[in-house]
């Protein structure tokens, strides 16, 4: 680098971004911007404490806090992540900071995720494993069966699939169920037709859930969300109703699916999410009937990043609104 | 029933419909033609031994036997079978019998369990569950991972998926896969774009195996498809590559493939078909890592069996070609 460009360099302003991911800088060139890669488990290095821009991912606590402290020229944190708590909680003082999320980066992997356990649990492939453990070959999931039999989730096709919290998450998930034949609708805050699918607002619960063959939960967390799927609204499922959860442990009273799930009073649950992760010794959920544990592994590889820092940044630099501002 | 509506019917031909499973009889109504249940686990009733019709659907070897050997007025047998060994191998005279299968009638319950295979592979639902009966939570599962990492089967998306046996069953599987992102391409007897998608002939197995992460064999058993995937073919596959049965066992040679999966030569196996079913006590498949048991579950359901009967029986009494004549 000649000193001419150095000196340049020195006048842009500075974005950070994580070497957590893999990320094509290429994409990210072009702007009166200097890139500087960051290693999100240290304490920021003193040259880079000046940065304009942080982007985050996967950083440790304790890195956010010392950057949260530390940062005085902070003007806008880029999160990758769905739902960027770990920002939130980090002490940033996001009402002069903006603070923009990675919504629409995980649609794709938590729909096949999402997908996954829908047929992980029709399908009993889970039960299968089981009996496959134990050198037996679990002869009543195989041959001749009935053909969608009433009282049972045995296949997506004709299967009721209600979501609850209809984002973008379910809005990239549905094409994949209208295809395999399901029937789907969607309980949100604001009802509507959303991409061809009927979606109603959360008064209809009680309407629609004792007609739900499987109930796929994408609730973001915080507080009006906390047990939205209580004991109460539990008992509104059929009893061979499937719940699976891709949004957040916390939208879920876990003593209250217990309960329903040791009582049978609903087919199982597929949870990628917990209230406390990793789920701790103690939970009953990890011994409960039909219950399918999945580590938090729907997202956490977020797609198409590189494009959203870009449109951001563009946006940052013009003086416009910025993409998914929380 | 009156003495002339008795004498009509009695002059009908007689159709014999299986029981074993729920037929909406109406549906094959306005024929002339006298309908008749029959318990596919017993030997026919003299009353109807001299039915033209048969309809088949997980009769017993001991049933097919005996009406193999009295129905002397037999002119046309409908399985519902996508491949009715079992009828074959009764010691029906077929040069003269026609013998009609059920295809068509399982390609989307067996496009939908493959899906939910490649799916159970990609995102090792299997291995979560091993965990889970442990009490462990799979950290290295969940959590921030890579997105589509060169050499490994984590997602459908980008997939290169090959199909092998490319019939109606992967027609109807291939809009799924191409709907998550992969990438399909097909093996058949005989080359050409099929659905869109392009498909080769066997020789050129050298050229697309090493090329493939996910293979799904849905080939029909036959002595020309005995041991299609030999060691030869298994070695020329990648290491992280899975493969996925739904056609018949004997396609896959299960000694070469339980060698290549315990020296880890590929990523693993998910295998609803096998050699002999129930798989025997004494198989090394059982214990064999990555090994993924689904015990003939994918099918077993007709859909639609109506529809192809009624259409076969006006083709029938108009002498027309019936379908699917084997």
């Amino acid at each position: 680098m000649s000193a001419w460009s150095r000196a340049i360099r020195s006048l842009k302003m500075k974005l950070l971004y994580p070497t957590s991911l893999k990320l094509d800088t290429q994409s990210l060139e072009g702007f009166s911007v200097a890139l500087h890669p960051y290693d999100v488990k240290k304490p920021l290095p003193e040259e880079l404490i000046d940065a304009e821009i942080l982007v985050t991912w996967t950083n440790t606590a304790d890195n956010l806090k010392d950057a949260a402290s530390r940062m005085k020229n902070l003007r806008w944190i880029q999160s990758l992540a769905a739902g960027p708590n770990d920002v939130i909680n980090a002490g940033f003082d996001t009402s002069k900071i903006p603070l923009t999320t990675g919504s629409g980066l995980h649609d794709h992997t938590v729909a096949e995720h999402s997908l996954g356990l829908l047929l992980n649990a029709a399908r009993r492939f889970y039960e299968m494993r089981d009996y496959q453990l134990q050198n037996k070959w679990p002869a009543h999931l195989g041959g001749p069966q009935p053909d969608r039999p009433a009282g049972a989730f045995t296949t997506l096709r004709d299967a009721k699939v209600l979501i609850w919290g209809f984002g973008n998450i379910a809005k990239a998930l549905t094409p994949h169920l209208v295809g395999l034949g399901a029937k789907v609708q969607g309980v949100a805050r604001h009802s509507g037709v959303r991409n061809g699918i009927e979606v109603f607002s959360e008064d209809k619960l009680p309407e629609l859930l004792p007609q739900t063959d499987a109930l796929v939960m994408i609730l973001p967390g915080s507080d009006s969300t906390r047990n939205a799927l209580n004991t109460e609204r539990l008992k509104l499922l059929p009893k061979h109703a499937w719940v699976i959860n891709v949004g957040r442990g916390t939208s879920i009273d876990e003593d209250a699916l217990a309960d329903a799930l040791e009582a049978g009073e609903i087919g199982g649950a597929a949870l990628d999410v917990f209230v406390t992760e990793p789920l701790p010794e103690s939970s009953r959920l990890w011994k409960a009937p039909n219950l399918v544990l999945s580590p938090h592994a729907a997202g956490g590889r977020p797609q198409g990043a590189e494009g959203l820092i870009a449109d951001n940044l563009r946006r940052f630099l013009a003086g416009q609104d910025l993409k998914n501002v929380i």
